[in-house]
């Protein structure tokens, strides 16, 4: 199968079953908190996944070549991202498990039938819409700040697609994390796993990954430290080896 | 002034100042939990402090070293703590400065007036009182479990009599990191300052550290995290640092 590129669209090589993803340097290009996030969540065989604002598709095809899901989806609310991310699908002849959905999140309860999936990813916008001057350039701007969507969208959405017992994994930033417990404890989703993500040992951390369950109980594992730098330019090892998978 | 040891009880030097402090090891020592909160907690010149759950004084004892509070009140509901407590301020020559109240955490709010500190500290009980086998020591069962209050009763307490704007510090365990969030928030204390404590660099963390503040704004910072050993029977350098203050 042909698939074209358009203007300013580039492909990139994810190292990983010789998938392939398509991105535009000017609109929005995946970071390494996809791939955290892919690598902090999981999934049994047969289970269905839907990620929340998927972008070009990143994790959806990661997954995809991570866990033994059944079928995944990824839900974007801008069409040229959900353009990119199909065509990606197709791409990596991904279109039998994966589907990219055009849709709005704070609209994902009735696109999709209540409690239909095991596990929910999001890597949603991290920034409160009016912190900073929100960004010049639209697709960015949307893709990083809550303008289309809020954290409580996002939990609520997640809330609703969920089986019961089904996982909620995220990935966001330190600053926000009394507020994303508080939010999805006030949905139903028990904080139940969490991973602080340091860029070096002696550094504040910039991102967290957290597993929540709808419907469980109190009480949650906090795990040993992910570093990302042993030095400057160099991986540690567990970085390496999430990247080389 | 001569002040008497009772039976089984001992004298241990706080290397700080030359302080000293009474403990008796078949009931509770201090732990470094207590120390990493002396280390975590801020208070400023004039400020009055409060510690929930004081046992034998440790955590007054200490931040009346490093810090400018113009006076300190511990509470403590075991007669037994309180009065080592008491007996190691006088022995510190520390009276002036430091008040040891006999009382349970749940009356806090009517033993002191509503509003009247600008700091609380605690080190409460780490286990819900159904989790394993109580303590056969009732003493350190008390200490440890939460027979006498509850995570709840020390936020409730908290709330009532610091002052808006007022910190509280916290050291607990991180699986109930959740249920601290969203009790702190519930009771308008805000969580703004996260420390996670890990053993080694490539270990799960044992403690935390938080503060939270009466009526803040939501948003947080989480601290580089703070790693105890180097190796086995090694300290790293900012625990050394942290023990010889």
């Amino acid at each position: 199968m042909t698939i074209e590129l358009k203007d300013g669209e580039r492909l990139d090589d994810l190292q990983r079953n010789h998938y392939q993803i398509i991105q535009h340097p000017e609109k929005f290009c995946f970071g390494m908190d996809a791939v955290l996030l892919s690598g902090f969540a999981k999934a049994k065989r047969g289970d269905h996944i839907l990620d929340l604002g998927t972008g070009t598709g990143i994790i959806p095809i990661l997954l995809s070549a991570k866990t033994e899901a059944e079928h995944l989806t990824g839900l974007e609310i801008q069409k040229e991202s959900a353009d990119m991310a199909r065509r990606s699908v197709l791409l990596n002849d991904l279109q039998d498990r994966i589907e990219i959905v055009t849709g709005d999140i704070k609209e994902a309860g009735s696109i999709f039938a209540p409690a239909s999936f095991e596990v929910v990813t999001s890597n949603p916008p991290y920034m409160i819409a009016e912190h900073g001057l929100a960004n010049p350039n639209e697709y960015k701007a949307i893709a990083r700040h809550e303008i289309c969507c809020t954290l409580e969208d996002v939990i609520a959405a997640s809330a609703k697609v969920l089986k019961p017992g089904g996982k909620l994994y995220m990935v966001h930033r330190p600053f926000r994390m009394a507020e994303i417990m508080q939010t999805m404890s006030a949905f139903g989703l028990e904080p139940k796993r969490l991973r602080m993500v340091y860029p070096y040992v002696d550094q504040e951390p910039n991102m967290l990954l957290m597993e929540a369950v709808r419907g469980g109980k109190s009480g949650m594992t906090v795990e040993k430290p992910l570093i990302i730098n042993e030095m400057p330019g160099v991986y540690t090892r567990e970085i390496t080896e999430l990247y080389s998978f």
